[in-house]
């Protein structure tokens, strides 16, 4: 395999912690793996603030843009709470998305089978639960003008955010929807609110039309996004797929993640569209979790979310996909071993820090 | 009592079944409870749009601004799934909330004793849960301007909705939030999304000048409401009152509801600002579920959201504790029998018609 150039932003909170155990594995992987992955690091969100004032700098940017793929850790605390807005952490996050126009977030929410008494629900409402919400990232109301706060006068300021699609921003994220479904259970779940929102109208023309040309073999379904909330609580397992827009894909993968009771299990990709001459396409990896400032720097944190992260840089950015299972299978033995951060022990389990639970996953390769 | 005046809006799908048991709730109380109440009858949602090409009438919207109280069923149906966007039934509903300022929709979500093993959640998680949510319900993104449907040419088309919030409408809902939090656990958790939204960071600024503006003996806490979503799933119960946007209100409304496994069971309050002169609000009760039109007319419906949502009319536009506490207990008796409509039922336990649990209702009276 010809070298790959990964571009590693650990972030801040427990974002280093958990890229330490990454860069293990790659480690493995370039020296018994057969591959050839070439690293380098940036800052971004806050330490990138502290650093130089910006959320991620210019020069971390171009690396970005470079790279054959961004391995992201987290970012934000309340450190940096008073920040200005253009620079808070999340910035770095957003213009990263943006400007790599990493449009189609993949983020799968599956319960691992030894972790289904961890979560909050009854085991026979997650356990075997797989499903995979495809969000819009690079629209709606996170990138929509005008997005500002505007004096009155007399006391009174006004917020204003947008919330804007066209046509062809839902064509290619339900696209990406339908070609998954088909490598999976086949089914599709539109989530819009189109008794409210003339985004939500559109959105479900164009789903519905793109369904037509060309995807009527799988299965879809559209569904409000407030009943869809209610639907993933009550009976998550009658979804596969799941395609929605920004806001409605964050919060509805939250919850989503929340009910594995692997929250810091979940990984999640987030792709461009394929280069016109060389196909491949731009992509940046990151865990579903935050960056848990509270126990940042107590070898608490669970860096499986970030290892399974790369995994799926493995899978989707490189083909690797006979490293990926293997990955995805070494954590899942280290599991079945019992090994468990504190996040996800059962009340009494002993517990392993952030580095032995790396160790236990490269044990595993 | 003087005469209270009720126009009740039963609406499409099950809507007019389970008003049908309110009607009885009402003459009970005009019989037997000293009570007075006329009532007066029109059409909202899809039965409107049938009579007459309008999802309200004009005639019942002037009933309904004159009304002591407004009791609503439900709207929609895919029979209607195709009607020009502005006489779609939910268009009825929100000119309602609209004309009539109702600007505080209070959402309560509450675990019934008898209910706890209906939810997907383990027992512990949800046992005695009482969460209020306080949710805006005339700004944001359901009514902001420009909210439309431009054709860009070459086939694209462009959807846009605004999210506008102004300092006086986040200072009112959440005093609301505050004054309530006083009767119940004292706690108050502000939901956006400060981290993308420019809404969000001054809806966050207000609710804290709200705050130190004469609540300060109310604990107040901020959350992301993603993160709200998920920590809805973890571990409902570290909430007292949730106050929250239209938007982000309706999806962590729902999913709050879906926890408590008492969907069928759960009232709502939508509230305008008290009258200068005479300090009555306006007022519209309605069910959180919808209209479910799999299932009308098959006496399978359960009345008990609708009929807890007098109940909070009587609590909130009338004074009358009493009586509202009488009627909540009838509903509790009748569960703690062991009568259960289809939705609430376990496996195998027998169920009742939705006229059956009515008159269950009426008995316990
Ligand atoms: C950090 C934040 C900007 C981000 C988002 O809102 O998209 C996060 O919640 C996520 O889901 O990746
Ligand atoms: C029917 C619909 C317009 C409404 C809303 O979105 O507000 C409903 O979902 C609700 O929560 O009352």
């Amino acid at each position: 395999m010809a070298s790959q150039n990964l571009l590693l932003l650990p972030g801040d909170g427990i974002g280093p912690e958990i890229m330490q155990e990454v860069k293990k594995v790659i480690a493995w992987f370039n020296e018994k793996g057969g591959m050839s992955f070439e690293t380098d690091e940036g800052l971004v969100g806050g330490s990138a603030y502290d650093a130089h004032g910006q959320s991620i700098s210019e020069e971390d940017m171009a690396k970005a843009m470079a790279a054959d793929a961004v391995i992201f850790g987290a970012v934000g605390g309340p450190k940096w709470d008073d920040v200005p807005y253009e620079v808070r952490p999340e910035a770095g996050l957003l213009r990263l998305r943006k400007d790599m126009q990493l449009f189609a977030n993949l983020r799968p929410a599956i319960c691992y089978p030894a972790l289904a008494d961890a979560s909050s629900l009854k085991k026979d409402v997650i356990e075997g639960l797989d499903i995979l919400i495809v969000r819009e990232l690079t629209g709606g109301v996170y990138f929509g003008e005008p997005k500002e706060i505007i004096d009155l006068g007399n006391g009174q300021k006004r917020g204003i955010d947008t919330q804007v699609y066209d046509t062809y921003e839902i064509e290619r994220i339900s696209g990406v929807a339908f070609e998954l479904a088909r490598t999976r259970g086949n089914k599709v779940t539109s989530m819009e609110k189109r008794n409210v929102m003339k985004s939500g109208v559109l959105w479900n023309e164009v789903v519905t039309q793109t369904h037509k040309n060309g995807y009527e073999d799988v299965q879809l379904e559209h569904m409000l996004a407030d009943a869809g909330g209610m639907q993933l609580v009550r009976w998550p397992k009658q979804f596969d797929v799941i395609v929605t827009d920004n806001l409605f894909g964050d919060m509805l993968s939250d919850v989503a993640a929340m009910l594995t009771g692997s929250l810091g299990m979940l990984p999640s990709a987030s792709l461009g569209a394929p280069d016109g001459v060389t196909g491949k396409r731009k992509a940046l990896y990151e865990p579903v979790h935050g960056s848990a400032p509270d126990i940042a720097g107590t070898g608490a944190a669970n860096p499986i979310a970030m290892i399974a992260s790369f995994g799926m840089a493995l899978r989707y950015s490189f083909e690797e996909v006979a490293a990926a299972d293997k990955l995805d299978k070494a954590i899942a033995n280290a599991l079945d071993k019992g090994l468990r951060t504190k996040d996800i022990a059962s009340p009494g389990q002993t517990t392993v820090s952030t580095v032995e639970m790396g160790d236990a996953i490269i044990a595993e390769l």
